[in-house]
């Protein structure tokens, strides 16, 4: 069976998956994301990286099946959006030229709403499509929690519409950026204490920036551990976004394809609302979406 | 009559006023605020901007009153808070020990809340003192917007309670260091989407985290005015102060006390909402606060 590379490309990072058919033989990484690349530098990047996989015998290119920021204007190749209500993938891919003749690349094209409000997705409609051959008749909301987490209504196989919220980018930032980076040192966990804030912020949305604060002052004036802000700041945040998503998620299916660590912040803040979200690995999904792209193509 | 020096030495400037009695001589400023001293390089640094204003002939020390972050326990030297309810001043300063014996230097101490929420303020107080030195009879609330604005229940010539948001910090921080950097550069300004953004927050303050990432979108997607964007976000982001902060202006008597640019911002937030603010700028507050300091010592 022939081999094939699965590329998940996204704006800090690079995975690579050799792959047999559906089956998965061998997984590589890079810190080679969008962010650090110009256009003419994604061919070296892969080349280097994927090495030895790329098949120079006479079984003619191997073929690559890349989705996220990869496709971005600033990427490898543009892949224009589709736009909502749409299925995650059509047959439509975007090929890649390339200077190796080893190589045939072909590229996902990401997402596009306009109305009721322009967002846009890149990577995440793979991982869609991945969830929806897990679950062919899903009608729910995947929730997809990470730097920009995606609500996505879907049904009848269709992406509806969907929502993005930038609460883990503002959460990387805040612990980085802002005077309450010196309260929040380290990355222990409190669940109880993100709970009462997940609680608080969905009862009380507009307290975010002065809860914040608080953090800081709590610190200065009582030496408050700093595993109480971070819980707290994430429980903020995260209950703020759920109450600007409740039109999502109340009484719907839901389920929630992260990387372990944040979609178990998702999930215990969706129980607590007496939600019972499935779990769908990212990883897993974006490898499934494609497998699914490739048979599509 | 004696010359003394008046100093607003905040987290990333100082900026010192040459006084004649109540009299203003001369300003000057600098970049080295607390954030980029250790404790050591104060002295010099202050001597160095002040140069030719320190008495060399036989009067005696120079009189310094300073205010801000030069009094925090990474300052110049620590002037323990005082706690809410309290007066913004009393007579107690912080002597600092100096190794120029041309220097006098006392600080103003900060202002601490320990119930119903934790909080800290340096400097603001000061700017209170004026603000009473210019109202002597004020009962009401004022206003004080900038990285960290402050507001603060003034009554009976006291402190009585105060609450700090984030709202200038996450400004800027989001401006510069999010993804949305890319679609909110330059610093032009519509007061009008300004205006329908506070709106917008104040009757839904969930929507923060959620409307932020439509401003990329709507530039990816229509090229999306960079001005929009940030009126926009300065729009949410003020709304959702006032809507946190709501118990606190609502039907009383407001004092705005920042810079101009902020300053113009929250007026015409709250003039939206039917207040009547009234406006005393930022550095004369300082400056009456520090005259204030040095009449109690």
């Amino acid at each position: 069976m022939t081999r094939w590379i699965a590329a998940d490309w996204g704006t800090t990072a690079l995975r690579i998956t050799l792959m047999e058919g559906d089956r998965p033989l061998d997984t590589r990484a890079s810190g080679d994301g969008m962010n650090s690349l110009t256009r003419d530098m994604f061919e070296a990047s892969f080349l280097s990286l994927a090495g030895d996989w790329i098949d120079d015998k006479s079984h003619g290119p191997t073929q690559v099946f890349a989705c996220g920021m990869v496709g971005a204007r600033q990427g490898w190749a543009e892949a224009a959006y589709r736009t909502t209500p749409c299925t995650p993938l059509d047959g439509g891919l975007t090929r890649v030229v390339t200077a190796d003749p080893r190589l045939d690349v072909r590229i996902v094209p990401g997402v596009r709403q306009l109305t009721p409000h322009p967002d846009v997705m890149r990577g995440e409609e793979t991982q869609i499509a991945g969830i929806l051959r897990a679950l062919p008749d899903f009608d729910g909301v995947a929730c997809l929690p990470g730097t920009h987490t995606k609500w996505v209504h879907l049904s009848a196989g269709e992406i509806v519409s969907f929502r993005t919220a930038m609460t883990g980018e503002l959460f990387a930032t805040i612990c980085s950026q802002t005077v309450l980076r010196h309260s929040l040192v380290g990355d222990a966990w409190q669940e109880e204490t993100f709970l009462a804030a997940v609680s608080d912020a969905l009862s009380r949305p507009e307290v975010l920036t002065a809860r914040m604060f608080e953090l800081r002052a709590a610190d200065l004036l009582h030496g408050q551990e700093a595993a109480v802000a971070r819980s707290t700041l994430s429980g903020l945040l995260i209950g703020a976004e759920l109450a600007a998503t409740k039109p999502w998620w109340l009484g719907r299916d839901v389920v929630i394809t992260g990387s372990p660590k944040t979609t178990r912040a998702y999930d215990v803040a969706l129980k607590s609302q007496g939600l019972a979200p499935r779990i769908l690995p990212a990883d897993a999904m974006t490898q499934a979406g494609l497998i699914a792209a490739k048979d599509a193509a």
